[in-house]
């Protein structure tokens, strides 16, 4: 124990990013932070912030500020999220709606390109709502969805995808990281794969986004989804993004067209015609309010850089492996998690019969990890705000707590 | 000239709801604020608000917030909508998505009710977003659109909406308030005859909620989608509502079946099964950072009453068209609303071919009201924030900026 938080210590005077620790604000009793994977931080200076942009751009400017920031929101953080996180170039990246309703979007979209092609390929464990979705979307287009069934701790392999692939299928649809193994998928390899057989690929990236470097373009991606609540801070419920790569602009459509979707969103013309470019994901209003504390968060990681927000996430993360090896497998925890940080994203996950009720106890006393059902811890390490010292001490406390 | 301002101040004085107009915050360099239908003003206290609910509910609570307070955050919300705004009893309305996503969803869940129906009515000047997300539905689903064409200044009546129906209409969709003209519909005379017909009726509230008083649940409607950024005050692009009478809760699904519509969100099962209550409108996490403004209005529009809102904004418009006649007439404006006041919502709308440069130089000069394509000028007067000395001020500066 006093072996790990010396080690801990020595992490943390050693860590580059150590001094962004404090650009996040105080949260008074909280011991042990370790969902950062959930929902992230907000930045300290936030408060007045968003306290001053109720003063001045909505309470002052008013209607006006549409016309002078507003409308063209979508897309610029779209824009910059593509720049910092996603290795995506300008023009294929908007924020708007949730992840689901995004996920619905480009669902829908790829079903309809091309009508000999009538299968789309998920993953049984995927989250939810993409499972949720792909069922819906397959039932009302009358398409199948084939169902990957990977290692369920290694997570989708080229191998995995590849066995499923035919001149049927329309989509693959995987999450880069796992949300309850945290496996990192092999994001270009897949995504050649899926292209040789002339099919779509789209990534959830709710678990990727912000904390590994991701080269979009490079690899060739033909759509993506993900969070801007975990890894980019942007408060519960801030909009999803959605990328959708220049080749297919203008030639997919997405079905929930409304006015923002629309070539021109201010002609109230007599029938729709969609917009050419990236808007045309778009469909009503976006949540102005909520697509504020993000902005922060991504001048931080581009200071940073997303290379050394990588690096420390795997110190973090093997630090915490290191800890569940020394102090709770004697306990009976088995680690859920892949043991290579190679193969793994910003989160690890232990599983016992306990954790339950270890989590509310945890909880009520400032240590915060997030409880997946039936049985799993995910210790959600947020590189930025996150020091090696905190993911100890929530380790141990998952130890007293086990012990009590 | 003085004899309106002396009318304005002898309103004013007079005004029951008076008190008010002093909880919104400042707006420096702000003469009159017209377009409280566009974008309601912030309360004076939300500033401070946001900034605490940012240092404490979420930075502080963190994650825990979701168990305590944000899950339950779009039907709490709904509901008090419902009760204060609607006529709505408890369990029938949500916040959730933009409202076009809302209307898709509804218009969607509406089209599978009943497979003999094919048709669905909408009016040819209703909102751009209304019409088009009915054309995309009818073309996904191989229904049919009828379009009404109504009067354009005294919009639909019962009789333009009973010449269309038939045993194959399955949707009625129309504006409460017509968004140009501000033309008022008979909500319970339509509403009924699209149920003689068999019909569905769904109703867009965007200009009605929060200054008309609605009686959903007695007038029998089916559905309704409404804005929360206008008369609500929820700020820029904040969270949509949708109502859905409990008769159809259970039955009518719609399609973007997210984790959040699903009967138990965190059972995170095999396969998708819908929530059979009004959760199953949602789809994925709703912008919490969004919904929060609306709460301090819908609080101050309980406190005034509905009812009392409606009748200062009966007044309001009354006054604004009475200036208009004595001081824009004769500069060859024309009055594009109904001129009595029970034919109208809260907004007044005024027609002339140098409106777009009027209104820029407006804008300039802190008078705001809403340019509309091609040549309107809408008087948007939301009652609690707007006295009747800035209507006035409002239609002066129209008609100096008009000779200028």
């Amino acid at each position: 124990m006093t072996a790990l938080l010396d080690t801990a210590r020595a992490l943390d005077a050693a860590d580059p990013l150590r001094h962004h620790l404090a650009a996040f604000a105080d949260a008074p009793g909280v011991q042990a932070y370790l969902d950062g994977n959930s929902l992230g931080r907000p930045l300290r200076d936030f408060p007045e912030k968003v306290a001053k942009f109720v003063r001045e751009d909505w309470g002052t400017r008013l209607i006006r500020s549409w016309d002078e920031q507003w409308m063209a929101l979508p897309m610029e953080l779209g824009d910059r999220i593509g720049r910092v996180a996603l290795g995506a170039a300008a023009g294929q990246t908007v924020v708007a709606d949730s992840t689901s309703v995004l996920i619905y979007k480009l669902l829908r979209a790829a079903a309809a390109a091309d009508p000999r092609r009538t299968e789309l390929v998920m993953e049984i464990g995927n989250f939810p709502t993409d499972r949720f979705l792909a069922e819906g979307v397959a039932a009302e287009t009358g398409m199948t969805v084939r169902w990957l069934e990977p290692d369920p701790i290694l997570g989708v392999s080229v191998a995995d995808v590849a066995a499923q692939l035919s001149d049927r299928t329309a989509l693959v649809s995987l999450s880069h990281v796992d949300y309850r193994s945290g496996a990192l998928a092999d994001m270009p390899g897949i995504t050649d794969a899926v292209h040789s057989a002339g099919a779509l690929m789209m990534w959830d990236l709710c678990h990727s986004a912000g904390v590994i470097p991701l080269e979009l373009d490079a690899w060739g991606v033909d759509m993506a989804v993900g969070c801007t609540y975990k890894y980019l801070n942007g408060g519960p419920g801030s909009p999803a993004f959605a990328y959708l790569n220049r080749a297919h602009q203008g030639t997919l459509n997405q079905p929930i067209q409304g006015w923002w979707s629309a070539a021109d969103v201010f002609a109230m013309g007599p029938a729709y015609a969609p917009a050419a470019d990236i808007r045309q994901l778009l469909s009503g209003t976006p949540p102005v309010m909520s697509m504020l504390a993000m902005q922060g968060m991504l001048d931080l990681i581009e200071e940073a850089s997303i290379t050394a927000v990588r690096q420390k996430s795997r110190s973090l993360t093997d630090l915490a492996v290191r800890a569940v090896d020394a102090e709770l497998a004697p306990l009976g925890v088995r680690l859920l998690s892949p043991r290579d940080a190679e193969l793994r994203g910003g989160h690890v996950t232990i599983g016992h019969p306990d954790f339950r009720e270890v989590t509310q106890r945890l909880w009520a006393d400032g240590v915060i990890p997030d409880f997946r059902f039936p049985d799993g811890i995910r210790l959600g390490l947020s590189p930025l705000s996150t020091s090696h010292v905190e993911t100890i001490t929530g380790v141990l406390a998952v130890r007293d707590a086990l012990r009590a």
